[in-house]
């Protein structure tokens, strides 16, 4: 029978993890570096000591397979919203037609953050490593405002500055988001803006340039390399990043032990993979390791913006403006512009190149759906468990509803687990325009992938001259 | 040296309480009956029963010191968001140049629910007893939308139809609110509307009359009343909605006996009543019991609509449309429209009769603050905490700052408690016009109070027949 009183797990904030799990020395497959862009040539640690705080770029290459979360940190964590809830979502499990424990279904939920997302889970370590640097200031770019609001939040809490270049026409449509910032005491400029040179190069073509997302990195980085007391700030993609983010799984691994379950199937949606990464990569060193063999772990990725699903694995730049380091990564192509899809913060042409080495090797998997599809389990979600996703998260509940509905149908037992990554509040254009009927799907044609995938602006590579 | 892994006390889902207080066979004075307009006479339960579900009058006269609340209920809110985090406010006493175990201030955190108020704690409720008594459909009014949010959540969770009469300058301004009632399956009108016979009248006048809450609370008075399994709820001010919202209070004196301390002050900010009444009247019971007899306790008003601070203790109607029953109560006046600040869960002209019975007793006390002090009390607030206050809530928050700044230069010893009821994501344009310097403030002169006061739509209650 369902105990009601223990379907929602909480640890005491005594209980935040001390470690971080470094995936690395388990992977299948070495990890590759980051190149230079001036010289096609791994970057070698001083110049990215230029870029990020110096102790995210050891974090970066650690082969560690743990690393200690500073007591400091765990300290604010415990006293503003760590441990984050687990619950098991009985709501939704009854309106699917599912009844007794056969099949559960389990959220990490991570929309109690103060800025409503798994954001600040790495935005505080960030600001906490550039503060014990000596460093005074984090600059970065956003898109929607999920990525900015986390590290003006995280910056707050050490004094330290945030600048936070928004892409313009997020800037102008989402003005809920650019109040949060501010009231961190965030900078914030719109982009491109007239406070950079690449900046002032895209407003001299057009004064009223609406962004994007490269241009914005373009600034950011820009800004970071004026003052020796100012780095860069990266909300996804790298090592360092997804690292911060494991602290969901650990917690969740402690947790699912609480109510004595383990996970058959891990769900999260996927942008540049850290919301993903961080519930799944404790499990996955389980996986490797034999403690959890059978474990099904699926990453979700919009259809209008699949890049692991349609992408291939390559080297690219990981901005659109050439700037940043060359990852190898599944890519749709740094030049790919994603249809405007609402869950902006899965229009990323890349993914972070730990996702891609697990892909690779099998022990990860993915999917793609419409954003309708999406959108209509979001609201299935608010309804019966009360909290409306952000249409990003929404992937990840339209998969494991639809991974529930399947084991149903087979009669399987299955524990299914996902990351409810943030909520919808900020978001809610998307849930107007389907109550509307407006809310239009877009899947990627080969062919555009193809196209991309063959521009000349694509780096070249030679792997064996490293 | 104070501990960051036990400053958030956290409740397990298993210690929900068992039972609200029940103030009023504690009362000083004797609770004042509601009464009927027609007549001028109490208004006889019978006559309630087709206004409220059942249960809800029933807790409304009762004289039972505690009332059990049932299981069911408890169930329900173990597996969404209660018991809610008691917060120590570290970061927020660093900036007041607060340090050490001296002066503490402490909050109770509403904002987690999935709504993001106290308003589920008593939606949840009336919908279960309305389930219960096999009613179909609750009909309500809503301004800004909190509680038109909060109770289509409570109803969702029952199957029970939720219709919110909007006023329609907030359904046209506020689309966000709309949104997440819908998402719930509430049924939103802006009213006025076409849908009743009350707001085909306001419409006949003016095609796109603004609204205001009192029409729209005639529209769901008279919406509720054409069907036998339909009835009417309120997210305030009568006795059985403070009842509800004790559990908050409950749940913080377990919590502070948890750190081993005792409130010397409680402070919540006042509309109707329901958010400060719910974390103040388990103390209020221990201040009359002789347990706790110094703790102050204050009530915090805009000075736009301060309704007990200026406003006078006689009968009055509780709408502005005269439909409803005639309470005697601190009031401004029903024909009294508050100034349009933000803050619009505070702009009610009365206060709940058990707030204006504590208030002549000398139990409680009240203050007033101005809305830009309010807000730039919320964003200093959101900088140190984390998260962004609903304007209402802020008031209470620049009280608390207040009163620890006050002891901090008397030298004293203080232990605040201040319920924080709500966040503000959904209402942020304040913060905007506050960084704009745009923000306006309101005194409310009392030649004004007196116009509204001496009008002639005045109730004459003769109480020597009852």
């Amino acid at each position: 029978m369902v105990d009601y009183f223990h379907s929602r797990i909480l640890l005491q904030p005594s209980e935040v993890p001390k470690e971080w799990v470094n995936i690395l020395p388990d992977l299948p497959a070495p990890m590759t570096p980051l190149v230079n862009p001036m010289d096609g040539k791994p970057a070698p640690p001083e110049m990215a000591f230029q870029i990020f705080p110096k102790e995210c770029v050891m974090q970066e290459v650690s082969q560690d397979p743990t690393i200690p979360i500073p007591n400091e940190l765990r300290e604010i964590f415990a006293r503003t919203y760590r441990p984050s809830p687990l619950h098991r979502a009985l709501g939704l499990e009854k309106s699917l037609g599912i009844e007794g424990d056969d099949i559960q279904i389990y959220y990490k939920n991570e929309s109690f953050s103060p800025t409503g997302s798994h954001k600040p889970n790495t935005a505080i370590a960030q600001a906490y490593y550039a503060k014990k640097q000596g460093l005074e200031e984090l600059v970065t770019e956003t898109g929607a405002g999920q990525w900015g609001s986390g590290l003006s939040y995280g910056c707050s809490l050490f004094g330290i500055k945030c600048i936070v270049y928004m892409v313009r026409a997020s800037f102008n449509q989402k003005p809920g988001r650019k109040i949060l910032m501010r009231s961190y005491d965030g900078e914030v400029h719109a982009s491109p803006s007239r406070f950079t040179e690449s900046g002032k190069m895209f407003l001299e073509k057009d004064s009223e340039h609406p962004g994007s997302l490269g241009i914005a990195i373009s600034e950011a980085v820009e800004h970071s390399m004026r003052s020796d007391k100012a780095r860069y700030a990266l909300g996804s993609v790298v090592n360092f990043v997804l690292l911060h983010q494991t602290i969901v799984g650990q917690e969740a691994k402690i947790q699912m032990d609480k109510v004595g379950v383990k996970p058959d199937i891990i769900i999260g949606c996927m942008g540049g993979g850290s919301n993903f990464s961080g519930l799944m990569i404790p499990f996955v060193r389980d996986k490797l390791h034999g403690k959890l063999p059978d474990v099904e772990i699926i990453g979700v990725e919009p259809r209008a913006c699949p890049s692991v699903c349609k992408g291939q694995y390559l080297w690219d730049y990981g901005d659109s403006a050439m700037k940043g380091p060359i990852v190898k990564m599944h890519t749709l192509g740094h030049t790919f512009v994603p249809s405007p899809i609402h869950a902006g913060g899965l229009r990323y042409h890349g993914i972070a190149p730990i996702v891609s080495i697990l892909y690779n090797n099998k022990i990860i998997d993915t999917v793609m759906h419409h954003q309708t599809e999406v959108i209509e389990a979001g609201l299935k979600f608010a309804n019966t468990e009360g909290i409306l996703p952000a249409p990003e998260t929404a992937h990840a509940v339209k998969e494991a509803m639809d991974q529930a509905l399947k084991a149903k149908e087979n009669n399987e037992k299955k524990v299914i687990l996902f990351n409810f990554s943030g909520h919808g509040y900020f978001d809610l254009l998307a849930y107007k325009e389907y109550m509307t009927g407006d809310l239009k799907d877009y899947e990627l044609p080969m062919e555009e992938v193809q196209k991309a995938l063959s521009s000349p602006e694509m780096p070249n590579i030679d792997e064996s001259k490293f």
